[in-house]
């Protein structure tokens, strides 16, 4: 006797989420399992509910319950900055500091050759017409210091400078609390290649 | 803005998961996301009906989707054996081993005072009048080398001895494949306690 047949197919659909392995897998259905019905009915509730309930912004591609999005729609953000992201996440991490008060434009992944996602797989296009459309005075790269980051922010300068729009890129560096000692090689290099006089 | 209330309960739901920290469950949440709908629907369904078919025995309070349950019933498995353990998980590492023909019993817990667990919290109860009524010759107890593992340990070798039962532990000490030079002192310790002659 292995699992009977119900608990398998669960312990499968949580292995499918990322960075969940078989053994976590396998702790996850079996807390599912301890749960009281009526919790666990309600949590495959939540769960279409969401699905259901979430559309991509047709203007920024940011996930949202409407299109345009909240952000897109409000009459205090500053439209003439946009800031790209690779994902909605980044996204939500930028707004929760409070400190950026533009648009955003959510690329949807980022130029990987290795995994077969070029130009055209990613909401360049899109970011285009909204340049070309709209009057937007600088475009900020905040994307990550990763080999796609860079392509990808690399590739934007070169499609974005011919509109005449300056185009700024996030600071790379030593992060805050962060001890020079611990910190890696290519860090340190990027924050000694941003350094400002003071 | 921060999360459409729908996706912040997603990620509420997932975050209620052992182990699922709040960047776990927030990745967690993006990538159902990112199913299609008819897929999150499937998955909403094998939730709801893992639950609603899982029982517990009656017998040996493993989970199961008969009571009693595919062990207990058998036909060919050695009804002389008892085979203790905490949780289903540790009952379901055990037979995919193939070496135990015998039965189980499940605690669902082990004695815990400092989580305010008691002997009557877990199912000792159960075992002691499967150990009366059953004739039973040996129970194995399969219980972790924790504290917890060994006062439960304990605690039942003392209450099944007077039935005149054989009591054993399994064996522990250094893994297979493991480096003597890399185990702990506690485990070389429990290796040269549990040394046999060759």
């Amino acid at each position: 006797m292995i699992y009977p047949k119900s608990i398998a197919s669960l312990i499968e659909q949580f292995q499918k989420f990322p960075s969940i392995g078989p053994k976590s897998a396998q702790r996850l259905a079996f807390y599912l399992l301890r749960m009281p019905l009526a919790e666990v009915q309600n949590f495959a509730k939540i769960i279409v509910e969401a699905k259901e309930n979430t559309k991509t912004c047709d203007v920024c591609f940011n996930i949202s319950t409407s299109s345009p999005c909240e952000i897109c729609s409000s009459s205090t953000r500053d439209k003439s900055i946009i800031c790209v992201v690779s994902e909605s996440k980044d996204l939500i991490a930028i707004e929760k500091t409070n400190e950026y008060k533009g648009l955003y434009h959510v690329l949807q992944g980022l130029i990987s050759p290795m995994d077969g996602i070029g130009a055209d797989d990613i909401r360049i296009k899109e970011l285009l017409s909204r340049l070309t459309n709209e009057d937007v005075k600088e475009v900020i790269l905040a994307l990550s210091p990763s080999v796609e980051g860079e392509a990808t922010s690399l590739y934007l300068t070169k499609l974005i400078k011919p509109f005449g729009i300056k185009v700024s890129r996030i600071a790379f560096g030593l992060p805050v609390g962060g001890d020079l000692e611990y910190a890696d090689e290519i860090t340190i290099a990027k924050a000694l290649e941003g350094r400002h006089e003071i």
